[in-house]
Formats: structure tokens, sequence, C-alpha cells
């Protein structure tokens, strides 16, 4: 049978990026393009088809076609209409149609999901939850998004829309305010946002007046990635914002084993780089 | 077919009860023996097995054999061994054969089970959960027991010799000592332990200093229902505790609702009898 190739597309808040893959997850070929620009979501869209156009030109070269595009979205989708309902990572993009847009401007069938139920098929197929049964994904970025495996298939919950809101799992009912609107949710503990949010905290607080990580606030290039270069130099500000973020998640993750039976976990996205600032015991 | 019977065991704390029921959940007749003597845990054994000899008897005056015996016990037990290794409610029992010894003493097969689990597989079979496919089930009593359904069937994880513990879900990380050691966890807020404590506390404070409910416990004949009597006549300590009851069943629901995206969930536990004074807003 001849070879077939798929695209694989990760819509990210900062980055999106579009790989050429096989049937067996092999990833031959990443572009990676900026998510925001001054054109708005007509321009996004546009950059994103350029970008599948020229992996489709690539697979062409090697005499194997794409035969569907595959999408994953942080956010609420409407995945029969090809719709994007609301995405808090790409505000402009609300009631946008990029389904449709890619599928049209390809034409190719595309398939779009939640950006964390599609980590957990990747991580289900040849990743670390091949041989597991029962397990519980959660991806740490700008948010935190969640997943269930039981008997190694997806769970979907009575189909009510929304299923393995981990990162809104309240650890703690008198914590940070959340953006849903609860107090000390996960999310307010173990995100991207929560690590600028809590060194915001420290310099309105007076805790954190001067240094590196207080430098990069005032110039206000702060990001996870350099709150985190400041906690591997040894900030205290920035070591107590990851002790604080392992706290919470093992508080989370062993609620869900308590009340599931269960003893797998499997950690994704961005700010799961950190692993060794945040795994050992609290601080 | 000639019409069979079975024995039902719900093995409580205070009380035993074994009833004769028939293959479509209808309750004929209910046996109730306190659980505690000062004749230990041999003694319960033996008028257990009288209690369900009565029972025999009496589905053999209706010309209807009983086929077998089903029993519920709160702890952990060795269902393949018939042995009840630790039970929280009968210090006395532990690693005591009582299903081993009913079954010699009856000549008939007895099965073993959580008694939350025997909670849930009721409710599935006749009850409330017959035509809910996801749902929580937790027993209010002396402790808080849970057991999940999922697609109608029990869930039971990993099969790691414990699943839906609920009661010990932390709801608040910096509540009360729980007896596993944690910090917080629903049971310590949710059960009839936790309102038989909260009263101690207020005494011990020196928030309550009279009243009927004060009495009562000067007298050392406190127990859940008389709490929720006076909290029902209105006594601002009693209603606290119901309070707090429903605020932390209500952030441990919603918590597990968020994780499984289900919508469902069956209160049983003579504690749930106390329904109208949790169920509603917080005061």
């Amino acid at each position: 049978m001849k070879k077939r190739l798929f695209i694989g597309i990760d819509i990210g808040g900062t980055n999106m990026r579009a790989a050429l893959v096989d049937d067996a997850g092999n990833i031959f070929h990443v572009e990676r393009i900026a998510t925001q620009s001054s054109g708005g979501a007509e321009d996004t869209s546009r950059r994103l088809i350029d970008a599948c156009r020229s992996l489709v030109a690539r697979a062409s070269e090697v005499g194997a076609p794409v035969a569907a595009v595959g999408m994953g979205v942080a956010g609420k989708i409407d995945a029969t209409q090809g719709l994007l309902i609301f995405s808090p990572n790409i505000p402009t993009m609300r009631n946008h149609p990029l389904g449709v847009e890619l599928r049209d401007g390809l034409g190719l069938p595309v398939f779009m999901e939640n950006d964390a139920n599609v980590f957990g098929l990747g991580e289900n197929w040849v990743g670390s939850g091949q041989n597991v049964d029962n397990w519980i994904g959660l991806t740490l970025g700008t948010g935190v998004g969640g997943c269930i495996f039981f008997h190694s298939r997806l769970w979907e919950g009575d189909h009510l829309g929304f299923v393995a809101e981990i990162g809104h799992l309240v650890v703690h009912p008198e914590g940070p305010v959340c953006a849903c609107g609860s107090r000390g949710c996960l999310e307010t503990h173990a995100s991207a946002t929560a690590l600028l949010k809590g060194v915001e905290n420290a310099v309105q607080s007076g805790a954190l007046v001067e240094g590196p990580l207080f430098d990069r606030w005032r110039q206000q290039s702060l990001s996870a990635e350099i709150i985190y270069q400041c906690a591997s130099a040894g900030d205290e500000t920035a070591l107590k914002l990851f002790h604080r973020m392992g706290w919470a998640l093992g508080l989370a993750l062993s609620n869900l084993f308590t009340v599931l039976g269960i003893r797998h976990a499997i950690l994704g996205g961005g700010v799961s780089a950190s692993w060794e600032l945040f795994i050992g015991p609290g601080g």
C-alpha cells in the first residue's frame, strides 16, 4: 500500500506548529508560525494554511500524499462545524471557522479536538500511555489542560461539552481567584500564568525588590522560561512558585488517585519541562 | 422455576441488619441485631448467624429456599478468603473470618463486599441509579464511603485494594486532621463523626456553653441524630455543622463532576436523612 502522510497541528497562544507525520506517529518535518499578528484572525488562519501547503508540497516531493489534517486547540470547539467557539489563548478567534478555512484552503478533511485530549490521544498511541490502562493526563502551559484514559480509551463522561477540566479542580478553597470565577483551582498554582502572577504579587507586596527576576519584571520581559531560569539559579521567589506548583499538583493528583483507585499520570506542556523544580518534596 | 430467596446483610458499627430478599430486590423481612457486645467478635458472629437461621426458617415456611448470602462491611475485606481484615467500626473483628463462619454456620455460599460498593450495586440494580450511566455514590454515616459507576458498572480502577475513597478527598488542605492522617478530608466535614467532633470543639472553645445540645454533650448522650434534632430546632452550633457538611459535599462533588464530566450523585447512609439541613446554599 502506498504510504500516506498526515498533518498534525498544535494551536498555542504564542506559536502554532504544523507537522508532517506518518501513520506510525513518526514526525518528518515541523513548521512553526507565530499565532498572533496585527492582521487578526484572518491573517493567522492564512499563515497557518500557507505552512500546511508547504508541508503538502514536501509530502508530494516524496510521493506520499497528505490524507488528512488533525488539529488540537485549547478551548471550546464545535468539531462537527469546524468552529473554534472560544479559545482563552487566542481571543481574536472567537467563533472563528478555523476548521472550515483549513478544509477549504487545503482540500483535505480536517479534524479538530481539544488540545489536552489530542495530547492524551498521542501519548496513548505512541507515547507514555501505550501500556497503561487507566491514567490522568495534564498539560502544563499557559493554563492547565486535562484528559482521562480508562481502559486505554479517552473518557468522555456524559458528553456535556466539558470533561477532565483538571485545571479547575479546587485544591485550596481560599486560594487565588481563577479566570473561571472559582478560587484556588489547580491552574492558579500550576501554570505559566500562575508563575507570572506569582512574580507580580511578590513585587506588589514588596517581597521582590531587586535581582534578575525583578529586573526582568521591570523590563516587562518576564516569561515562564525566565522564571524557570531564575529558580534554577537559586532565586528564592521563583523557587517558592515552583514548590507551590508541586504542592498543588501533588494534592490534585493524590485526590484523583484516591477517588479513582489508579496510580498513573502523564504530564506534558511547556511548563512540565521544569519537572526537576517541582517534583521533589515541598521546600 | 421455583422462587429463590437471598439474605442481604449490612454490618454497621452500631447495628447489623439481615434481610430476606428475592431476585427482584423486594425485601420481605428484616432482622436487626446490635453489633457490639461484651462477648466480643465470636458473640457478634454467633448472634448474626442466629438471625440468619431465623430468616432461613421463614424462607422455608413459604417454600422458597435461601440460595446465598451477600454481606456489606465498611473496611478492608478479603472476599476470596471470607475475611474481614479491618473494619474501622468494629475494631474487635480485626482479621476475623466472618464470611467463613457464616458459610459454615448456614451451609450457604457467602459473598462479602465493601459496604459503599454494596450500596452502589443496590442503587444500580433497583434504586436511583437504574437509568443513570455515570454516577458517584456516597454513604454518609459514621464515616463517608464512596463508589463510582461508569457505564452502569462498578468502577474498580487498577484493582489496588482501594477505590472510590471519596471520604478521603481533601476539600481543605488546612482542615481538621483525619483518622487517615491527612488534613481536611471530606469525612472530617460530612460524617456523623465530624458532627460529634464539631460539638466537642464548640464546647472546648467555649462557643457552646448552654442549651439542649450542650446538655446532651454533658450527659454524654450525644449522637448524630440528636445533633440533627437540635439543628432542626434552630440551634446555631448544630446548624453551622450541617452547613459545613453541605459546603464540603458541594465542593467534593463539584470537583468530581468537573474532572469526570458527569452530573449525577446518589447519597445514602444514615446522615443523608438530614438532607434538608445541608442541601441548601451555605448559611
